[in-house]
This record gives C-alpha cells, sequence and structure tokens, in this order.
C-alpha cells in the first residue's frame, strides 16, 4: 500500500468497530490512475453511488472523491486507487444505530504485473467447482461481502495459467473470478445478467454501450457453448483476455474479440 | 467499545488493507462473558476452528484467545467478547498472497438491554421480503459476509416488536436476524438445517444435542406452519423467545417452549 487517506485524514488504519469490517457493511470500487487521471471515472463513481442507494448508504461527494484519489496516487505513472465505503462503526450488532456516519476509505496500491502476451493468446477457461450465491438484493453492485470469489480464487491457485469461470447455484455462467465474461455468437456478443449475483463490471458496462446493437444481456448455461466460437473475459487491469477454451468447449480467437481489443486500445490512448 | 487487543497487542485498529475489511475474507464469534467466565467456551471455539478450516485459516490456540477474552472483559459484570479472525493483509487482490498471517481481535462490548418481558409474552414473527442465498460453500458457518443481514435489520426496522424471520432463495425457513429458530410439531422440535445458508449458533447446538431423542434437522417450508403449535427462536444474549406467530398462523406459547426455557435457565444458573 502506498498512501491512505481514511475520511480524508492521512492514516492507514480502521477502527475494528467499523461495520466494513464486523459485517461487510459497504461498498468499493477499484480505480485505474494513470499519470494522475482516472480511467472510466464517472462510471466509478455512478456505480458506487448505485451501491450507496442499494445498502441505504450516503454516498460521498464526488469532487471529494477525486481530490483523495488524485492525493493518494500522486507522484505514482501507474497505481490502483481502491475506494471503501462502509455504513460507519457499530460492530456490536446487524441493526444499524442509524446516527452512524459513513467511513471512507481511500488508498493506492501499485499496478500488477500483467503477462505481455495474455491479450494475444489467451488462456483456457476453466469452470471452477465453487458456485456463486444467488441473491438479487445484492446483484451487480461492487459490495464488500467477496468471502466465495476469495474461495474461488484459492481454488483456482491450483489451475495457474487458467481462467477461473463461474456458475451460479442456478447453473447460469455468471464471470470470471475478477473479470466479466462475454460470448460471441455469430456476430452477436451475449453477457451474463448481473441482476442476481456477479458485478458490473466497468469494461463491461463501456462494451455494452459501444457494442449495443450486437450486445444482448443474457442468462447464460453451458448447453449454449455448441453455438459459441469465441469468448473473452474483461476487467480494467488486463483489459480484454481471449479465452481458448471454456471447459471442454474449445474456442477460437477471432475476428470479434480483436476488434473489441483493437477499440480498447484506441479507447485507453486517449484517455 | 471498551478494550481491544489485535493480535495480542492493545489496540482499537487495523489497517485498511486487512482482508476482513477488504473482502470479508474471515470468521467470527461473539461470547456472552459473566464474572470472568465465557458461556459455552468450547462450542464457541470448535466452531471458529470448523469456520477457519472451511476457509483454510489457520486458529489462533484455544488458550491464547481465553486470555485474550478474559483480559478485554475483565472489570465488567456482564460483556459480549468478539472475536474476529482474518486472513491477515493483502487487499490488492482475490488471491491471498500466502504469506499473510492472519489477523486475530478480541473486543468487549457492553451487554444490550433485552427487555424484562420478552421471554415470558414472545413476540410475533413476521417473514421478511429480503431472502437469504444459498451457499453450501459457507453455510453454517459464522463468517464475515453479513450484509445480507443487514439490510434485513434495515427493513425490520419498519416493524418494532416483531421478530424477523428469513426464508431462503429456494422457499426454506431458515433462522431469525440474529437467532436461530426452532417449531415445535406433535411433542418433537424441529430445526432447520444450516448447510446452505444460517449460522449454527451455539444455543442451537446445546438444545439440539440436550433434547436429540426429540429434535430433527429439516428442510422447513412455510407449508408446513398449519402443523405447527409453538415456535421460538434462541441466541445467547436473550435466551429462548417465544413466537406468538409466523405470518398469518398464530402459535401458542406451549408447554415445550416453557420446558426448554426452564431447561435454560437451570443451565445458566449453574454456568
Amino acid at each position: 500500500m502506498l498512501d491512505c487517506l481514511v475520511n480524508g485524514e492521512l492514516s492507514a488504519f480502521v477502527g475494528i468497530d467499523d461495520r466494513g469490517l464486523a459485517f461487510a457493511d459497504g461498498v468499493w470500487e477499484r480505480v485505474a490512475v494513470v499519470n494522475g487521471h482516472p480511467w472510466w471515472w464517472q462510471d466509478h463513481f455512478d456505480r458506487l453511488v448505485r451501491g450507496c442507494e442499494r445498502l441505504g448508504l450516503t454516498a460521498p461527494a464526488q469532487s471529494v472523491l477525486l481530490r483523495e484519489l488524485q492525493t493518494v496516487a500522486r507522484g505514482r505513472v501507474r497505481s490502483l486507487v481502491k475506494i471503501v465505503i462502509t455504513r460507519g462503526t457499530g460492530a456490536a450488532s446487524y441493526w444499524p444505530d442509524g446516527t452512524g456516519t459513513a467511513t471512507r476509505m481511500v488508498s493506492a496500491y501499485p499496478w500488477p504485473e500483467v503477462p505481455a502476451r495474455l491479450s494475444q493468446a489467451g488462456v483456457p477457461g476453466r469452470i471452477c467447482d465453487i458456485r456463486l450465491a444467488v441473491q438479487p438484493a445484492l446483484g451487480g453492485i461492487n459490495h464488500l461481502n467477496r468471502l466465495e470469489l476469495v474461495l474461488a480464487a484459492r481454488e483456482q491457485q491450483a489451475f495457474a495459467g487458467q481462467e477461473g469461470l463461474l456458475l451460479d447455484t442456478n447453473d447460469h455462467l455468471i464471470s470470471a473470478i475478477d473479470s466479466n465474461l462475454f460470448l460471441v455468437m455469430g456476430n452477436h456478443l451475449l453477457t451474463p445478467r448481473m441482476d442476481r449475483s456477479g458485478v458490473r463490471g466497468i469494461l463491461r458496462g463501456r462494451i455494452i454501450r459501444e457494442f449495443k446493437a450486437r450486445t444482448e444481456l443474457r442468462r447464460i448455461t453451458l448447453d449454449m457453448l455448441p453455438e459459441v466460437s469465441e469468448a473473452f473475459v474483461c476487467d480494467v487491469i488486463r483489459g480484454i483476455v481471449p479465452l481458448r477454451s471454456i471447459g471442454d468447449h474449445p474456442l477460437t480467437i477471432g475476428s470479434v474479440t480483436r476488434e473489441i481489443q483493437d477499440w480498447l486500445m484506441e479507447l485507453q490512448s486517449r484517455q
């Protein structure tokens, strides 16, 4: 961790009675900041606000968050800034006491190393044994209840070089562990709906908007795979990572995936 | 909060890069301590160990936890001591870095006020709108992913004096928000299985063992209610709280509930 602010004060610590720690009672964002410029900042802020609304939290002012983000990222060419908003103190009971002021944490992390050939060569996709729970009250938002993704990451450590993909308990394919998923069927893009589980990723949202005439939000089951020719996962850090397979189903790295990689490269060069 | 230890040191703070805060990557216990004596300590420790095993965490030594629990509770007639064990630092990624040492937090909270007539008069039970997600990988253990219970508690605030009861997304009745549930059918006790969601409460476990000849762990659906004559919820703080109804179904506060209240009173008087 490089630099951190807690409620605007230089600090790397939070009270152990914070509800974020006690009950995962909060939301977060992880923003790529390059030369002081946060990528897709409005998208991140909008998602944070939607998450706060869902949980009944008061979102901080956008200008405050942006200033704090730039403070912690200062002096770094590239960093990941994590923003966490919790319901404040009150670890004694699930019942919020109503007087709690939200806790706001903003901290900078180093940009992780990404293997250079990943976006060219792609990775095989492996279906994880662990499933995502179905919880419509939390579907799509980026909340702090992420233990099942930690367990998925632990499971996937035995399969280095493969991308862990997650089904929900209803047998719907939802996402990778830390990335969203797109499938190519003919000239169309299919991406799973995020209303019951998963996180509406920022890059996912950009792709849906940019390619909306060709994109469908769908419930996706594994029996649809024979009609799928290409697939990729996407996140802000790694960009577009082609999948060479999903389980036993082989995929090609084809023209649609390359088109979206080119679009992203062009977009990022203009950031 | 009265007194707190973090990894054995007097502190009320934890790093904001702790995985407990970042991903709810941990487990916890809340232990009733009366005159320095923790109620049902072995049961709490055993549940903590089972939770740590499920998540792949190393549980602290029992003697260390007991000593710390007694340290933070010192000088209080009654307190609730919260123990939190997380996977340590590493908030940058779901992937545990493998070098992290668990973080251990032990803190004392005041005993909450419980309305005096609760165990005599009981409360009506209301079925909450929000459902518990089904996640077998986490069912039964007392992990930190508790946002859906916070949302249930928020929903229930509009229904003061009623007990919020929770169905899972498969329409199985699981528990109250912060208590386990027992139904009386004839002379038998039924209690929901905790393998897919919910927490295996300490008092629930005691009742199952004490009354094992008459207790069944079952999947419980609302269509079973016409055969249910009594019901109660139980937790370490409030003891046995009779339900006067579950939704539209009226219940009596009958001899089985009173028998179990008497058993608990006798047990607690010997603690």
